[in-house]
């Protein structure tokens, strides 16, 4: 029995049993094998000599074949970053395709994430603890972490451990920096002749782990239908008590896609998108001509959604903190730094209220840069609109949306999709392939339509300036302004300003596949 | 075609055909009579001479018998107050009956609340209108509004709206002072000779219009669920992540019913209740112990319930805030105000942050009164907490639930209640009686088991001094804490402190009877 069993809510109980739709051929593992593709682009050449082993290693499409025998494995596995909903079914696909090939197999969770590879702590998965988990939210089975394993002592201790363990694969479920990661200690092993594998699997609620080959991560349906049940829920409301503008900011600390769906799903008033990259002043303005609009119109009230990357976005909001870095850097004292911009900066620091001046000169990280994500962009914005519109009665609620969606009961498309990727992954393990992701497609599709890939992470990677120095990276996947479901979105944006066509979408049902089996707007068809 | 059925969610679209249960009594609105109850407690003898016509009005039992003929009716309506989920079934409710009774019969809906009725702004309800909004939230068909009837003025302009409206009655759907304000205008009415009964019903999230004869308003369950969802969701993402102590505010200006409910529901490591009237200092030493006595247990993580009228119940608060109010009323200077005050006060006003020290002394109401509800309580006390453990390496996140919670899709639970008190409210119609309030009780039993009363608002009256006035209320209730439903809290409180009993209850259900009929865990049974 499951140690919290008392405690368990009923609607937990119920989805223990739920049993996860996956497409047909994952059923049985034992029947598969790969087969190479060829790439959809090579990958870029300047890797080459930070990934001699893995830069030609071939991606893979599944199909049916005798493939290798199901020897018993020992597998390790990690979670890596912010929780995702889905991620407990990614641990029970792995474990049940891992014993069904072969019973003696083991699957060993590393304890809060990258740290418990280095720390040695880590627990043997069970049935039992695999079935308390079946379909429920969060990774706290095992925890998470955001330690990475980067420096040269973390690559040894990495190596140490899974030799220690005699693991014969790691798989590791993350995002963006955690599959690069992967990627990395992948080539490491082959380099210093460790036999442990490394496969990655796509987990991010913000939707930026995104390419050809991967639709989608998991954990960003369920993250996106929780903040459009809130967001619906807040816009009913404010049609109902009309006197008052919701900012709501949501999650998606790089990328917009969050807000994307979001606005799709519930029909604000309006979404901003960062990657439109407008001004700050030309935001304001927007903003401030749609109260203006609206009130004449006889409402009062409205809701936009702000997405948390917003601010990064802004050029001139870009160069000001570039350049507050550069003088922060120097040394100079906070005071006089105003003093030391250039003209234009100062125009724009002088725009800021005075909370974020301050938050800009003495909030700094550990690098003493800006902390940019700790700027509260919904208060920004409604203050410099109150500015703007400073003769005009209206008043406005900030909002922010983020740890209530990371961990919420998957969806029934994450937990499919969570334990599908598990499975794929198992069959990596049983083909002996390394330095692969996990790639599910045609995610629009029922699962019995899914295509299943494991692809060559370099194939992702790309080299990035950071800290001043080249390194190899998956680039984040922000929304493409000029694709086709951004257009979607512009198609009904000027519309819904001042018509109120709130879309209310209500909470996520499980039992009625008429509302429990839809998949995220923003996949494309 | 509902004007936005483009725009309406699969979701909505499928709740639009649910059939409320309902008592099998109210099925037949024809075939019921009332018959007088002898009263719970006499009302309060000083209200005599404010309402000398409805003094002694009785108290009603609904049963079978052959009641008042069906005649025609013309019925205003309208909502008072913040949003409830359930709302739209009242007036689906209150429709069919009438219609059943007499197809004659007519709803006139009053818009933005009781404004509607002093400016004559309404529209007639169709079966259109009304079988667009079944089981849906908010309370847009048309709107709420939070003015009141009270001054001679007022009265007298309703009085005439509803003589030229030719109104037989008025259904008012709010919280306690709306109730109050039925019982108000269902005197005067009398007194004037106007011949329309008003009928009040029992809305509010917040729980506090309970009493023996009501035993719960609509929209309290749906709203705690949802809060219930997201405190669960950030309670698996604190055991997930193991990095923040979440500070969750709810919504619930007077009383911590929401705070208390959602507390049963989710297992948080703790819950404030504001009517424990604990002192700010003893509180911040709570919670500081309790993070130092996690953080030796290797946990620094949490979550901690703080209910919006918190700050409220603390005694030196309070004695603080009336000794702000009576200096500033003097006209003293912001900037003097320290050094006026009274040592112990004085003591208290330096122990708070300075921004909650500006927002005492400069924030003021319209009468000039400290604003407490502005006070951001959950900032507050992560700051004090911070302070008393500045060498303990924590850190917290805030959180506000308030309007996530007033307009989601009822659950089945207020989607039943609310349809039931409407048929319930068109009986006291068909009855012809004035100043009562619809009550439904044995609530926590299936509906077939409810039993069904019309209560004497006068009973539920008392006189308080308000502004220096007598005047009469209905007095919020709040939470017993000698009660049976707090011991029960009590009971798993210090368990909960340490370990991890998180529940999970997960977002509302509506398809399946095993998850999506619960009653609210507050209700005694």
């Amino acid at each position: 029995m499951h140690k919290n069993e008392g405690m368990i809510s009923p609607l937990e109980k119920k989805r223990l049993s739920y049993v996860p739709q996956i497409p047909p051929l994952l059923k049985n593992i034992g029947s598969l094998s790969l087969e190479e593709v060829s790439r959809a682009k090579a990958p870029v050449a300047e890797l080459k000599s930070l990934f001699p082993r893995i830069f030609s290693a071939p991606s893979y499409r599944v199909g049916k074949g005798k493939g290798k025998a199901a020897r018993a494995q020992k597998v390790g596995v990690l979670f890596s970053g912010g929780p995702a909903a889905g991620g407990h079914n990614v641990l029970a696909g792995l474990f049940d395709a891992l014993k069904e090939l072969n019973s003696r197999s083991q699957l060993i969770g590393f304890l809060n994430g990258a740290a418990g590879v280095l720390e040695s702590h880590s627990k043997e998965l069970s049935a039992k603890m695999i079935d308390g988990v079946r379909n429920l939210g969060g990774f706290d089975l095992i925890g998470s972490g955001r330690t990475k394993i980067e420096t040269a002592e973390q690559l040894a201790a990495a190596a140490e451990t899974v030799r220690k363990y005699s693991l014969d694969a790691l798989v590791i479920i993350g995002g963006d920096d955690s599959n690069t990661n992967a990627a990395v200690l992948a080539e490491y092993f082959l380099q210093h002749n460790v036999s442990t594998r490394v496969i990655g699997v796509p987990k991010t609620i913000d939707g930026d782990l995104r390419s050809q080959e991967i639709e989608l991560s998991f954990g960003f349906d369920s993250a996106c239908k929780t903040y459009a049940e809130l967001i619906g829920n807040i816009a009913r409301d404010a049609k109902s008590s009309r006197k008052y503008y919701h900012f709501i900011k949501l999650m998606g600390r790089s990328a917009s896609h969050i807000t994307l769906e979001c606005a799709l799903a519930t029909h604000p008033n309006l979404a901003l998108v960062g990657e439109e990259r407008k001004t700050l002043a030309e935001i304001v303005r927007q903003i401030a001509d749609l109260v203006r609009k609206r009130k004449q119109a006889g409402k009062e009230y409205g809701v936009i959604l702000v997405p948390e990357g917003l601010i990064e976005f802004m050029p001139e909001v870009k160069q000001l903190i570039s350049e507050l870095n550069k003088i922060l850097a120097e040394g100079k004292p906070p005071a006089a730094v105003e003093s030391l911009l250039a003209d234009a900066q100062r125009q724009t620091f002088r725009l800021l209220p005075e909370k974020i001046q301050q938050q800009l000169l003495f909030d700094r990280d550990p690098h003493g840069n800006v902390q940019v994500s700790q700027i509260a962009t919904e208060e920004l914005l409604i203050e410099l609109v109150k500015r703007e519109l400073k003769d005009l009665k209206w008043s406005a609620q900030p909002h922010f949306f983020g740890y209530e969606g990371r961990c919420c009961l998957p969806s029934n498309f994450d937990a499919n999709y969570g334990y599908a990727l598990g499975r794929l992954a198992a069959l990596a393990i049983k083909e002996e392939v390394t330095g692969v992701i996990c790639a599910i497609q045609f995610l629009a599709k029922s699962p019995e339509k899914w295509a299943l890939r494991l692809v060559s992470i370099i194939q992702l990677m790309c080299l990035e300036m950071r800290k001043g120095k080249q390194k190899p990276v998956i680039q984040k996947a922000l929304v493409d302004i000029k694709g086709k479901v951004f257009a979607q979105y512009q198609k009904v944006r000027s519309t819904d300003e001042l018509e109120d066509r709130y879309r209310y979408p209500g909470p996520i049902q499980f039992f009625d596949p008429d509302v429990s089996d839809s998949v995220p707007l923003t996949l494309e068809r």
